[in-house]
């Protein structure tokens, strides 16, 4: 749709994403964003666009990897991040167009008769130091197979990630390897084998992997084996710079939004500290060097997750008291919303749509208080696609051209 | 969509069609739900979340099939149900894979040189009684042909339906028969032919179905004579609990209905009686069985097609008294919504979106005072695709997966 029609200018956008802001009645009939003090927040939802996003589709809970799509302007239908990605990037690692991304368990295997049997599919569920320490000897013990370059990175108890980089771009269906892991104890893990010439070149390789983990881990008293699940590759994406002709930086703490943005081409922003405030001066610090800036903030879907919906409604009282400053860099479209709703009553991401607040020089404005759900729905902007949002977004900085004549 | 997102649990949800429930203003600019005293529904709709849904298309008046299948979750330009099983399901017939279903008309013919040439298109509009006179007649005499099981059902004044049942399922297009009704008087019946092999197949079974009906029907001073429309088959549709995971039962009166549901495989609860008091006691007594329950009320539609203002709102009146009974359940997800509108000003379907009420534990509510047209627009569902009400039925009862991690 947009193919043709934008233009670029030197106006500056901020998508600033309150993870899970949407929520449910939690207390006297009201919502977190209905009981959070956000006189900021009031003052400029009173004269903005607002409304509310459907991340996926009508009653679909969507997890961060479709959350995030949609925002950037992906249907995160057509686009979907496999497993393996969404590990990889969780824990800290790159992945890019020659890479096949896994997640993995470290796992108990006794060998009877020469073969592998499984005792123990999470390997008594290690510490994370432990798994830190016998990752970190993989790490440094296979660092290549045939050219292929590996990298590992430690999870929590029993997890791990591994990214395969091969020396060029793999055709797709690459990934379409079967889990190495049977799901049950007491049977052999599953060789990997490709369903196709192409995954099947990944798959030597992976035995080979595999071969090489078994022997480094042969040792250890638990953690003597690898089950691998969610082979996946990144799929084909044209950059969020050649499809919407934004110089885009994403200003985030935890490893999966930073990777969810360079998996879109976004650069990202380091900066110390984890904080609100930390984030603001890196926007600010930055903010000539942009068009686009996507900043995450994360605490509103744990604290969700979790059902504490006092802590949810604290951080989105610590956001507002910050909202001035980013408003006084005078970004010419500001959008605020989340990836989803993560209700406190649910802990756990819902199906819900989640309030959107569009501020601009373009907007109707007067529809609504507040920048709460039930707000939200009574806006200008009404209830819509995620995958849409940056079509507001390109629109209200006149990034794009009139279509027809 | 919700491929693979399907998972099952203990709910309940309850799907309650008051059949064409939605209106226009009629008296004081006000619609029949708005003059209807429904104090039980009032205090539903506060807690509940409400909005309206599009049965076809904007603009798009559904007749009940595709009114239905949108409810039942599925597509229903994709899914189209053809006259000839509409006709058989309304007037009670089966309609299975192996079907063709045909709609009739008597008529009566004169032999002008051993040809039939139509005198009265509709056999001088006999009376039902007539009808099912020589309908019993025909079904008597006709049982089988070449193997192919014959069933006649008569209707009102002229009309029947008849459903021919071959030994086994029909390949698609099977129903390729133009009608036999050349629309005019004065003229030879249409003679049915296929238009491939398959529906050939079928043509020849008609054809000698019509020469033993004009056999049989020979001394009939009126309808001598049987004019065919509509000949259909049964679309391929994945059944519902295949589909959605919910074991589904279906409330109803009406034949039409029944068989609506009947046709995506939901099971038919047979009960005494055709009041809503009646259906409320049936939905009782098969409350441990079901995770899916249909209930159909038919007389909203009945009263809006005949322009009748106050009986529909009658009707709504009385589905308000016995909502407490269905309330007391305690439905996980309790929907109220019609399949179309039907304004008692146009006395017939229309195009308008429908009022929807969705109960659960999981809704916003608090968006509006009561389930009337006007304020169902201001509720948190907004206008959506009726297609789309499962996937809020089996979001709200905790029947779907992340999508996506």
């Amino acid at each position: 749709m947009l193919d043709g029609l934008i233009q670029k200018n030197n106006t500056k956008i901020v998508l600033l994403v309150l993870d899970g802001v949407g929520g449910l009645p939690v207390r006297d009939g009201k919502t977190e964003l209905e009981l959070a003090k956000t006189p900021n927040l009031d003052l400029l939802a009173k004269k903005s666009a607002l409304g509310m996003h459907i991340p996926v589709d009508y009653g679909i809970t969507p997890g961060s990897g479709p959350g995030h799509l949609g925002l950037f302007g992906y249907n995160p239908i057509k686009y979907q991040i496999g497993r393996g990605i969404l590990e990889a990037l969780g824990l800290g690692l790159e992945v890019k167009d020659t890479d096949i991304a896994i997640r993995g368990n470290y796992a108990t295997v006794e060998y009877i008769e020469g073969k592998p049997i499984i005792k123990d599919r999470r390997a008594g569920r290690i510490s994370t130091e432990e798994n830190q320490k016998i990752t970190s000897k993989l790490s440094q013990a296979i660092k290549e197979i045939e050219g292929v370059k590996v990298h590992f990175a430690s999870g929590m108890e029993h997890r791990l990630a591994i990214v395969l980089r091969f020396p060029e771009e793999l055709p797709e269906g690459s990934d379409r390897i079967k889990d190495t892991d049977p799901q049950k104890e007491g049977l052999e893990p599953i060789e990997p084998e490709g369903e196709n010439e192409a995954s099947e070149r990944v798959a030597s390789v992976v035995r080979k992997l595999l071969r090489n983990i078994q022997e480094i881990l042969s040792d250890e008293p638990k953690a003597n084996y690898v089950l691998l699940r969610g082979f996946s590759q990144k799929p084909k994406m044209e950059s969020f710079e050649s499809r919407f002709g934004l110089r885009a930086c994403a200003i985030a703490v935890y490893p999966m939004y930073k990777g969810l943005a360079s998996l879109v081409g976004m650069e990202l922003v380091d900066f110390p500290g984890q904080s609100i405030q930390d984030e603001i001066m890196a926007l600010k610090r930055v903010w000539e060097e942009y068009d686009f800036f996507f900043m995450h903030i994360k605490k509103t879907d744990s604290y969700g997750e979790d059902g504490k919906f006092e802590g949810k409604i604290k951080v989105i009282e610590e956001f507002d008291r910050h909202l001035p400053e980013i408003l006084e860099l005078k970004p010419h479209v500001l959008v605020i919303t989340g990836d989803h709703s993560t209700p406190s009553v649910l802990k756990g991401h819902s199906w819900h749509p989640v309030p959107v607040l569009l501020h601009s020089p373009y907007v109707l404005g007067g529809t609504s208080e507040r920048f709460t759900e039930r707000e939200c729905l009574k806006g200008e902007l009404g209830i819509f696609p995620a995958e849409k949002l940056i079509n507001f977004m390109l629109a209200n900085s006149l990034r794009l051209a009139k279509f027809g004549a």
